[in-house]
């Protein structure tokens, strides 16, 4: 059966801003703090795919044994490769309904949208969920659009059916309007996986996901 | 029925030495030139996966069309979505015994191989062709390893079961010399698609493999 997107923190990997910890580490400090979802994102040629598909089984083997969702992203090859529970895509890749076909119907595809014309899209493409963003000015990904602010956060929380996932430049200081503005799953990257003590962070952000 | 390796010259794309030319021009270049394997080589960031799988439609019709193979190289998913023949990979890639699990049997894989011990490897893992070099220096990869030179081609000549292809820094001017060391399937990049006449320099070449 397909799982949905669960509240709370969505991780996401980034060994660039890891401070010399490793993915694997990483995620499983993440999960020791409560994450639910996490997503593989690494790309070449920072990685050769003999290594993304290394570690990638092992938070495969991770995320199952804590019942945690984990979704490759960018490439489905990958996700079939380690029984991800899903692939997350951005605007330039391969869309959801190409995706599906490689994937089959139980798994989910998230796909990253910037304004109501790609929520539209998103929906008619088969995106189980979207992501909405960069919330903030992020410099975490290099090939990342200008912030959309809370219009079209807004947006979403008003006018979509879909789950949604907000992101792009949240902070433990700035998650709080985040969420009251009505994300219910909000992804941190460095300030998770940059952080001094991950699964410490990661609970003290979930908590504050709770308050809401 | 799973395809062989065709004797003959084994065309690659490559935009960035086309001289302005697209991928499908080139291909249909090729092709007019009576190649008969056509592998699509392009690589993120310098090509979204959208654009990436537009242009791979478009050579699969045309390779179709013309009776010849095409080749996807080192996204298993995109040849899954084109219909391609097969995926070519290399020593940091998804292994051949991964890729077939995701292509099935009728799928053609081939790996680039730099060495004996490479060589065995190859045949374990399932790979149905080898791609054997880089012959000679080359700069239209930038992640490629010293040339092998004509040791290794001659070791692969001698002991192995596996068809495969001669490639790196095969030019007209040498390419003799590479048939003559009894390579029966050559890849030349550059002086391909760069060629002021794509079909015209491919027709000459494969004519001097059929000399050998």
């Amino acid at each position: 059966m397909k799982p949905t997107l669960p509240v709370g923190i969505y991780g996401i990997t980034a060994e660039k801003f890891s401070c010399g910890r490793d993915n694997r580490e990483v995620a499983r400090a993440m999960l020791a703090g409560g994450i639910r979802i996490i997503q593989y994102r690494e790309k070449r040629p920072d990685k050769t795919f003999a290594a993304m598909l290394d570690e990638c089984l092992a938070i495969r083997a991770l995320t199952r044994e804590a019942g945690a969702l984990f979704i490759v992203n960018d490439y489905p090859d990958l996700a079939m490769l380690v029984d991800a529970d899903g692939v997350h895509v951005g605007q330039d890749d391969f869309p959801p309904d190409k995706v599906r076909k490689l994937i089959g119907p139980d798994k989910i595809i998230g796909l990253s949208t910037h304004g109501p014309e790609q929520e539209l899209a998103a929906r008619k493409s088969g995106a189980d969920y979207i992501g909405v963003g960069p919330i903030f000015a992020t410099r975490t990904k290099s090939d990342v659009c200008a912030p959309v602010g809370f219009a079209y956060l807004d947006y979403v929380v008003k006018n979509s059916p879909l789950p949604f996932v907000a992101i792009g430049g949240i902070k433990e200081n700035n998650i709080g309007q985040v969420l009251a503005h009505g994300a219910k799953t909000v992804c941190l990257v460095t300030e998770i996986v940059g952080a001094k003590d991950i699964a410490e962070t990661a609970l003290r952000l979930r908590r504050m996901t709770d308050v809401f």
